[in-house]
């Protein structure tokens, strides 16, 4: 162990304080404010804990999806958020997101570096039944938040359900009854006027 | 799988939405503004991930210090954060964070409550080398964020070395190399006068 690695180390436990300040699109359950991509993360995470045996295989290793959810927004300390409804941002987003992770995971010693970036790689490529869970239970929280907010996001960027669904049908490929209950919720908030038909 | 089960879940994941809004004394690392428990927590998680080669146990068993630091501060929800140089709240805050952590997990089903519970009490007992991990973890956050603000809150609170000293010491049963690190930056910030003596 020397010196200089945990200075490494340190560095990149300071860089990524900056995460605390990326404001997303989604508002607290109380609608009192945005949260923002660090509170999103730690949110995902216990939601891993606790709802993993949603997930369509039930083997899944819940310590990786736990990791995967904690590191999967890191990016946007250099790329913002990118939200979900925003195709103009989007088609750049990939671009912006490497370049970020480029950056910011090679303030780790190498062989930590690695074990980073391979975790962001397998969440954004989505072929794992890990990475599967994971994009599911990034679209089921803000979703349940608009739910719960009377749509506040969604109509203040006058979200259609037809766009929610194209976005978020693949959770299906790692937690259909998380897929149908919100599917449920989807349909109810139309008939609350929650979100647009 | 009953719909009950996961109703119980999602109610939980709604409830601990309410420690975003936990105001901490600690202040993010550019000082704008003080930080909530949930983002410390999740900081807690990330250093856990980036530090763990420095706990004096190296068979730690890593992803239960990911999950403890995650869930450490729920009770904080219905018990409020208490100030570690707040002697006189301290008292009571045992008492305090026990009923909560009664009425909090048990929103979830009984078998999860019980696995979070676990965690919490091992947390707290500081007995396992995860436990004792984790404590380095909580304290050693902190007084990084507390040396890179030029003493912020340790000013505020007209906090001194010697009491620094007397709560955080214990780091050294969990991480005695990050408990060196931190005890120079101690010297150097009564040197610079981030710290009374």
């Amino acid at each position: 162990m020397t010196i200089r690695r945990l200075e490494q180390q340190i560095q990149f436990i300071i860089e990524i304080d900056k995460l605390k300040q990326i404001v997303r699109q989604t508002y607290l359950t109380d609608a009192s404010r945005r949260e923002n991509s660090v509170e999103h993360s730690w949110h995902l995470a216990l939601m891993a804990m606790v709802l993993s045996e949603h997930a369509n295989d039930p083997d899944i290793d819940v310590s990786r999806v736990i990791r995967m959810v904690l590191v999967h927004d890191i990016v946007e300390i250099d790329a913002g958020d990118t939200f979900l409804y925003d195709d103009k941002h989007s088609e750049s987003k990939i671009d912006r997101e490497i370049a970020a992770a480029d950056r910011l995971f090679s303030l780790l010693p190498t062989d930590q570096a690695e074990i980073f970036r391979q975790l962001w790689d397998e969440f954004e490529a989505r072929e794992t039944k890990e990475a599967k869970f994971a994009f599911a239970l990034d679209h089921f929280q803000p979703m349940l938040h608009n739910v719960i907010t009377k749509g506040k996001s969604w109509q203040k960027h006058g979200v259609k359900k037809s766009q929610v669904i194209e976005k978020s049908r693949p959770m299906q490929e790692g937690a259909e009854s998380l897929w149908e209950y919100i599917s449920d919720l989807l349909d109810y908030s139309v008939e609350e006027g929650y979100l647009y038909e």
